[in-house]
C-alpha cells in the first residue's frame, strides 16, 4: 500500500501553522518553520491559493486562511453525528440549568468545541465552537482523558489552581472514572467552573464529553464542591445524548 | 514558475465534495465524481484522514469531514479583518434595528456568512455564520453583485418573487448602486425580508455587506419598500465598519 502523499501532508502543515499565532506569515518564514525550501513553500501556498484554502494580503504578501475553510468547517459541523444528535439536549440543559453549555470532543491532544448554547441571559457571550481548550484544565477535557488511555495531558498552568502534574492529573482520572463526571474550579480560568460528563457511543465507548461551565459561585458550593442540582442536570444531559447516539446501557 | 500541485488540489476537489449534499461518500463515489483512478482518490482520502481533514465511519466505510476543517475554520474568523472590524457594529446594529444581523463576503459566486448577531429576543435561532447564500436572492448578495462586476449570478427560484432572469438580476444591481443599499422581499424564504448596505475597505473597493433580516411585517413598509429607520441603521453601520476599514470617503 502506498505511503501518504508528501505534498498534501505539506499542505495541511501549512495550514495548521496559519492556524497558530498570529495568523498571518510570509512564504519566508513558513518555509523556515516547516524546514522546506522557500520555493517548495511558495508552490503549495500558490496551490492552496488557488483552491481558497489561504489568501494572501495585498500589501504585506504574507499568506492567512482562506475562506473556502471556513466553509469545510461549517460543512464538518453539519454531518458531525455527535453534535446533531446532542443539539436538542444541550439546549434542554442550558434551560433546566440556567447556565452556558458546551459539547466537546478530542482534537490532536485537545478538546475541540463542536457545540456552545450561550448562558440564557442578555449577557454578552463570544461563541467557542471551533475553540480548542485543554484537556487537564477543563472539565470536558478531564472527561475525554478519563477515558481514553491513548490520550496524553500537558501541564501548562494556567491559574494556581491547574493542575501541573502527571500524578495529580492521573489521580484525578481516577476520580472521574470512579465518579462518571468531572469538575473544574478556576483551572482555566479564575473564578470560572464547570461539570462535565461522557457521552457514549456504540458500545459504550467515550464520543464526547457534555458539560455547564460559568462562575464558581454559581456552579459550585461554599466548600466548592459542585452544585447537586446542576450536577445531576448534566449528567441527565450525557445520558440522554448516548441514548440517542446508541449506547444503551447509559 | 511551477503550476500548481495536482495532488493538492485533487485533495481540495476532493473535501468540496464531501461539504457538499449528504456529506458522506464512499471511495468509489468520490473516484466517480471527479474522475480519478480509485486508487488514486484512495491514496489522497488516506492522507487526509492522517491530517485529520476526513474521518472514516466505522461502519459503512465512507469518508466525511474532518475535526482539524473546524478548528481551522474558526482560526480563518480569528484572522478575518472585516469580521474583526465589524463585531462592535454589528452588535450595536443588532440592539438598534431590534433584528438579526449577519455580514457577508462573496466566496465561490455566493454569500459567505462570517458574522451573525442574534436578533435581539428569546426566539431559538441558528447560528449562519459559515453558510452560503445565493447572490441573487439575499440582500447581502445583490449588494456583492452590483459592486463587483466579476461576480455571475445564477438564477434558481427560491420563491415565486426570486428574481430569475439576468435581465432582472442586471436591473436590480443597476437599482443598488443608484441607491447604495439593497434589499429583499420574499425572494428566498417567503415571509423573510432583508436591507443590506456595502462595507468598503481601502480606496473604497466593495470587500463585504452588513444587512438585518427578519419578518417582512417588521422589515418592510406595506408597501413592501424597506422601514426607513431600519435603512437607515443599516446604511450607517456599514458606513461605520468602511472608516473602520480605511475607507475615508465613506
Amino acid at each position: 500500500m502506498p505511503g501518504p502523499i508528501q505534498s498534501i501532508e505539506r499542505a495541511a502543515a501549512i495550514l495548521r501553522l496559519l492556524a497558530r499565532g498570529s495568523g498571518r506569515l510570509g512564504v519566508g518564514e513558513i518555509a523556515e518553520s516547516l524546514e522546506l525550501a522557500k520555493g517548495t513553500a511558495h508552490g503549495i501556498l500558490r496551490t492552496l491559493q488557488g483552491v481558497g484554502f489561504v489568501e494572501q494580503d495585498r500589501d504585506t504578501g504574507k499568506y492567512q486562511l482562506g475562506a473556502t475553510l471556513l466553509h469545510l468547517g461549517t460543512s464538518y459541523l453539519d454531518v458531525n453525528e455527535l453534535r446533531s444528535r446532542a443539539i436538542n439536549w444541550a439546549d434542554a440543559l442550558a434551560s433546566r440549568s440556567g447556565e452556558a453549555v458546551r459539547i466537546g470532543a478530542s482534537l490532536e491532544g485537545r478538546v475541540l468545541v463542536v457545540h456552545h448554547v450561550f448562558r440564557p441571559d442578555d449577557s454578552l457571550q463570544t461563541l467557542d465552537v471551533g475553540t480548542l481548550l485543554p484537556l487537564h484544565a477543563t472539565s470536558l477535557g478531564k472527561v475525554l482523558l478519563a477515558y481514553d488511555t491513548t490520550l496524553k495531558a500537558t501541564t501548562e498552568a494556567y491559574t494556581r489552581r491547574t493542575l501541573v502534574t502527571q500524578t495529580a492529573i492521573k489521580r484525578e482520572c481516577a476520580k472521574v472514572r470512579e465518579a462518571g463526571w468531572a469538575a473544574e474550579n478556576g483551572e482555566m480560568i479564575s473564578d470560572e467552573a464547570g461539570i462535565a460528563a461522557p457521552i457514549r457511543g456504540h458500545g459504550g465507548i467515550v464520543v464526547g464529553a457534555i458539560g455547564v461551565s460559568g462562575a464558581v459561585e454559581r456552579i459550585c458550593e461554599h466548600d466548592g464542591s459542585p452544585n447537586p442540582r446542576l450536577l445531576g442536570h448534566v449528567r441527565d444531559a450525557a445520558r440522554a445524548v448516548s441514548r440517542d447516539l446508541g449506547a444503551s446501557r447509559w
